[in-house]
């Protein structure tokens, strides 16, 4: 109780946020997808000249999600529809001074992600890029997680494609996060066995055998889909 | 991107942390548990005199959850063993002056949640409670609502259980924390067909038929349970 009358000087701590945006890539060769993510290079101390998540401070009249939306248009011209609050990172030794940083993400498409065209910004490969300013690296190994961890109870592969889609597209989305190869059969059995998927008449494609187009079903609530996991 | 020569002024922001804390309670007489969380009485402006949640400031060399215990255990005298970062909210007008709560919760079982006898602290129904403080009801709400997606694909109902249990007294967490009833029949069959639980040899009770004790099956890793949900 005595550390009540420690003053922890508030004052002193200032109110950051950043924004991981993940999307997905496949160059002319590539035999998949990986999920690429934007990064700002710093231009000036600390970590000068090191690659840093998009961000800046909070204005004092400003709410959270508006000034993740307006750094992250600032420093990389990116406008994604939808921000959602990853976490609050505020380890005492994370930057030089005291800042709490309130990380938001999304996910965009790749034709949303081909926007970008500024200046100190580029494309890295979410799994492999170089060592970040502060710890930013220890943000997008979370931000991975927590995809990697939604994409098994969500719809969140739906923020990554077309409204209609192929199996295939979807298992490349599916691959691309999960870092592996799923079987094509067994995939494609557990998607025709849950109600998350409606397929549609519509086929794609000029080969010998056009693939179904499918859509995701809205009408599933998948947080109120019963007292207990399946 | 003119904005970036608007100056936020982050140093008239000040980050405090609160506690959301969620408990069983059967009172005499109950036929029924209820989903209840401690509240402080403030003793000064702003808002003296309403209930609100447990928290304080941010100390500048001080943890975010570290702080969120600290003034969890001054307030309350509550000191769970493990608090979990709920959001961050930080709405422009949520205080008379510019803050931003980092908010943390956890789940304590009946008996760890009778230890605190602090003044100005009572337990009151979470769904049922006066008008708290700033925007507290707001993020007990949101708590609630994270609280009953979350049961529907983790085993959060655990942590208000003992290590051993009735399907009876798993189903009373499940209705108290859905706010409703369920089937017997259909909830123990749907427990049954997961692998979640393991039942165990033991039994309790004196009565004609002894229920059976189950524990959870920890082996069972909810997040990875393949790249659909079911």
């Amino acid at each position: 109780m005595s550390t009540l009358t420690e003053h922890p000087h508030p004052e002193q701590i200032r109110v950051a946020v950043s924004t991981v945006i993940f999307s997905l890539r496949r160059d002319p060769g590539d035999d998949r997808a990986r999920v690429v993510m934007p990064l700002v290079r710093r231009t000036r101390d600390p970590f000068e000249g090191r690659w840093a998540l998009p961000g800046g401070w909070l204005g004092d009249v400003e709410g959270m999600e508006a000034a993740a939306s307006r750094t992250l248009a600032e420093t990389t011209g990116l406008a994604p529809s939808y921000l959602e609050q990853l976490y609050a990172f505020g380890d005492v030794d994370r930057s030089p001074t005291r800042v709490v940083s309130i990380v938001y993400w999304a996910l965009v498409r790749e034709d949303e992600s081909r926007a970008t065209a500024q200046e100190n910004v580029a494309w890295f490969d979410a799994t492999t890029h170089p060592e970040l300013a502060f710890d930013h690296d220890h943000i997008v190994r979370y931000a991975l997680w927590r995809l990697r961890n939604k994409v098994g109870y969500s719809r969140i592969a739906h923020g990554l494609l077309p409204d209609l889609f192929t199996l295939a597209d979807l298992r490349e989305v599916y691959e691309a996060i999960l870092g592996r190869r799923l079987d094509p059969a067994n995939f494609r059995r557990q998607v025709e066995g849950s109600a998350t998927l409606i397929p549609t008449d519509e086929r794609r494609g000029g080969s010998h055998r056009p693939a179904r187009l499918y859509r995701y079903n809205h009408d599933v609530e998948l947080a109120e889909r019963g007292p207990l996991p399946d």
